[in-house]
């Protein structure tokens, strides 16, 4: 099937830029001796994953216990949860270490450090170290953290498995070497604290840092035992506007219709809005500010100028600002966009149309949506 | 089952909020002597349109042809596509009348007039106005609305059923006579192309208006055949912004649990983020800024003066502003989100888990997602 057969919206996935993606950042991470753990939370796709995790791997992280369910249904069993648990997941999280996953859960605070000792389970925990997003996470050099671990493993039954770090913080990076030195801090926060809990006695095996941009940029990842990017994937404008890659790299885009056109007010409406398309504005912080989305032809050839510049529900609005370009947007045309942010925009969509580099639909790839 | 029982983050919605919000939509427009079409966009749910449109109705606006095909599939036959649509879906939209729906598809131009009168469907049509949004359709006055209707009909198999117009510019008000006042723009605008039509020997059966709040707030309906306003079902922060409702009407909310604290930072973090809430920020622009949410006890009462400030994938960022309201948000606790758009972020959930102006869920409704 062409590309142009689909009905739109309908969300594209290019194979050949997720294998050379992945294969980058898989060459560039293992170069340095350290394990690469795709983060899953983007693609939400056993397919993606099985590219991203290459011929030998099985680790993942992922952002929901939907996730974790549906990858350990699809053979990858060494899981992380990277988001925080809550006591009354505790159940769900046994219940898939019962079904065979070697599932990791992480956590910040004595509250849940506490739970999950005594919860019957046996889980296997990471606590969170804050590396400066200040979002989760406790402090490297805090005398919470071994705290934290003796909390866990009080009953005997759970038991620390390390430490895990997420340097949120270097999305606000604009060039390599800020990122670079975002990387550096994550790198030494994740090696203090792991290096403290091994001083206290606990054996730590995994010590876990990661974001697309530390990932890319980050000089050395000495003592580090992976990394965990997730959105490099698929990359996205927000990406290409921070420096972690370039257009050529973008692998996700939404197959859109114009569905109407008003040569005075210079406008186009297209049939992707602010469901199609997400209300993730990221990129209006950047030079690169491209609204909702850069727009591109069939072939995924960006328009130089022309972006989703508003959203309605079900409407995308396109300011012409050459009027030539109305010849490249004749009612019922199909273009591409760009979104910002890959996260959010595939997460309104239940499969990938997948291409691989042409316009010819080659499989289509489920994702595993909600919670 | 108690909502405290249901894996968060999880989509809540008040039956008994919405009846009321519903019955009094109902009533108001009937009183008017007008017709109520909902626009379905928002719940996507056969349920909630049920209780829309009341013992007598089976009439409903949608946003997407799936949504079409899925309300017929529940028994609702007259329905508007209330999006301009686009050449190639009209093989769908064929489809569906053939299955037995009265589906109305609209347009605001020559190329997919043409489209219409060409393809060998009998399609139902109603031509777009413009009443001052400037999103799509043509002016009230503009020699296009006769031509246009012409040419629709001109292969002798389509009919121009009437004229749809929606103020969405009445979103920017921020009084109820401010409302009023596009409310009446809305409607001279439909009954000035009705008539135009209706001089030129089309029937035009159906002059159709709506938006929330020119629904809410306009004086007369006059000459109007029926009004669709859409997210009155629910109900949400934005529009207890701009003064359609208060906040008891709101019917959707999310419920989250409190999965880490930080007393030094004053920050709580819940496991509802940008997908489970939306990114949509439409409050930003209000006096009463909610952030991504208005936060709320799990019985529905709102918590003065606690948002969500900021979102990442899955987690919702709270400022705690009054230290005494960490007693609140203890580690576990499970409290309930108001949102910005409640279009936007039902969207993120197959389906609403109901309860019936308590705390104890009733049943589950399934949603109809994506396209």
């Amino acid at each position: 099937m062409h590309l142009s057969d689909l009905p739109t919206p309908a969300l594209i996935l290019d194979r050949q830029r997720v294998r050379a993606n992945t294969d980058e950042m898989r060459a560039r991470v293992h170069a340095h001796g350290v394990a690469l753990r795709p983060h899953a939370k983007t693609a939400k796709s056993a397919e993606v994953a099985r590219i991203a995790v290459g011929d030998k791997g099985d680790a993942l992280a992922v952002s929901t216990l939907r996730e974790a369910s549906y990858f350990l249904s699809q053979g990858f069993t060494d899981l992380i949860y990277a988001v925080c648990i809550s006591p009354d997941k505790l159940d769900m999280s046994a219940a898939l270490a019962t079904r065979g996953a070697d599932l990791k859960i992480i956590t910040d605070n004595f509250a849940v450090a506490g739970a999950i000792s005594n919860h019957d389970g046996n889980h296997r925990v990471l606590i969170e170290i804050d590396c400066g997003e200040h979002r989760t996470g406790v402090a490297a050099d805090s005398s919470d953290l071994t705290e934290l671990a003796v909390t866990v493993e009080r009953s005997g039954r759970s038991k620390i498995m390390g430490v895990l770090t997420h340097a949120g913080h270097s999305y606000a990076t604009r060039s390599p070497d800020a990122a670079a030195a975002v990387a550096e801090a994550e790198r030494v926060a994740a090696v203090t604290a792991g290096q403290r809990l091994r001083n206290a006695g606990f054996e730590t095996p995994i010590i876990s840092v990661g974001s697309t941009p530390t990932a890319t940029h980050g000089v050395t990842f000495d003592g580090v035992t992976e990394v965990r990017p997730g959105v490099y994937v698929f990359q996205d404008m927000f990406q290409v506007g921070i420096g972690s890659c370039c257009i050529n790299a973008v692998a996700l885009s939404v197959l859109a219709s114009v569905i109407a056109s008003n040569s005075e007010r210079r406008t186009v409406m297209l049939d992707a809005g602010g469901l199609a398309l997400s209300k993730d504005r990221s990129t209006a912080g950047l030079d690169f500010d491209v609204g909702f989305g850069q727009i591109a032809d069939l072939s995924g050839v960006p328009f130089p100028g022309l972006r989703v510049n508003s959203v309605h529900q079900e409407h995308g609005e396109v300011f012409v600002e050459d009027p030539a370009q109305f010849a490249d947007l004749t009612i019922g045309s199909k273009i591409r966009v760009f979104p910002n942010h890959a996260c959010m925009t595939s997460a309104a969509y239940e499969a990938y149309n997948v291409v691989d580099g042409g316009v010819e639909v080659i499989d289509q790839w489920r994702r595993c949506n909600g919670w």
